[in-house]
């Protein structure tokens, strides 16, 4: 599949033209990040949670006790999950035209609990998104704590993905002639040195695969 | 006010160890960023949409088109505005430790219209928030613009914060003898050089208020 399938809570309205129905923008966004904003309704109002997610080629995964006055309901509740990259600002002529430059996947749909081996892929999906390797490097959950995670899927069967990249595009109005500067402040994001846990002893070296963490251009 | 006060809806349920009641915790959040979460409820389900706020000592100010389908109802209903820095990854022993690092602010209530002065205000606040120095130097809103322009205003009468900070905690268990290297990740992010607008003519320098933008620690 290489389009988005359009829904009429998914289709675009305002920017249209920072909407994209292109799955590979889709994938990508997903890829590049590991915290989304969950939003619930709890007792009729909205509630955002920012959270850890791990996204498969049809779903994501996260842990049902980020909003567990809402997700311990059953049946569950309807969700909206926001993957959202800052890319930069858009510093335009005009106060009006200013903007940001962004990534943003939204995702709607019922997330159902998943159990058995499901529950433990999930949470190996959701762990090699925020810290590859580390499934194999650290020790895998147990009974008991597999027992205390409730792991939610939510499928990828309604999204909506906007992006907005470049210049500000005032460029050819009135206010170009002004003199003024514009154009757009890139915004990098990029893991500093680990810093060990006081408990690790002297000597215990860097495992290469944290040493090599990136992000993807979160 | 030096403590933020506490509503049913705030009360730390989960992770009660990270919330934090510092009202000065709340501004240093709000202050250092740019990029919020805004849950509205369209349709009887969640809707979570990025946008730029601006904060004073006492509301946020965003626009209301973000979410134009809900946002322009007449009462306004009800938001949760979540603002949050991720700030590193927790690598623990256990896979069930791991955790991120991160400071989060949740603004609940029922954002207003601003109108005339405040209205200009707004923007103000909300360009300085986003682009510190654009407000005087870019073109500020003509009165077409500013019809065009929706800005609400939430007021942070009940808001939660939580904080998570430090080093897996772990290190006094089981897992800790097993020779792993546990620690944390910090993620930082930066502003890289200017790009200039293709209509910029070559010679015109970038101002020193944007060359100067460095971002709170977001």
């Amino acid at each position: 599949m290489t389009e988005i399938a359009v829904t009429e809570r998914t289709r675009h309205r305002r920017m249209k033209e920072n909407g994209s129905t292109r799955r590979a923008d889709l994938d990508a966004i997903l890829a590049a990040g590991f915290v989304c904003h969950l939003g619930v309704v709890v007792d009729g109002t909205p509630m955002v949670v920012p959270t850890v997610y791990g996204a498969t080629a049809d779903a994501l995964y996260f842990h049902g006790s980020v909003a567990s006055r809402s997700l311990s309901q059953d049946p569950q509740p309807e969700v909206c999950v926001t993957v959202t990259h800052v890319d930069g600002l858009i510093l335009a002529r005009s106060v009006f035209e200013h903007g940001v430059n962004y990534r943003c996947a939204m995702v709607y749909g019922t997330p159902v609990a998943v159990t058995g081996e499901e529950k433990l892929e999930g949470l190996r999906v959701l762990t090699e998104q925020c810290a590859p390797g580390q499934w194999d490097y650290a020790r895998r959950p147990n009974r008991k704590e597999l027992a205390a995670t409730t792991l939610l899927k939510l499928p990828l069967d309604e999204v909506s993905v906007k992006i907005a990249a470049g210049p500000p595009d005032d460029g050819d109005g009135p206010d170009a002639a002004s003199g003024r500067w514009a154009g757009n402040l890139p915004l990098h994001s990029a893991y500093g040195p680990p810093v060990p846990a006081p408990e690790v002893p002297a000597g215990v070296p860097v495992p290469g695969h944290i040493a090599a963490m990136r992000l993807g251009s979160v």
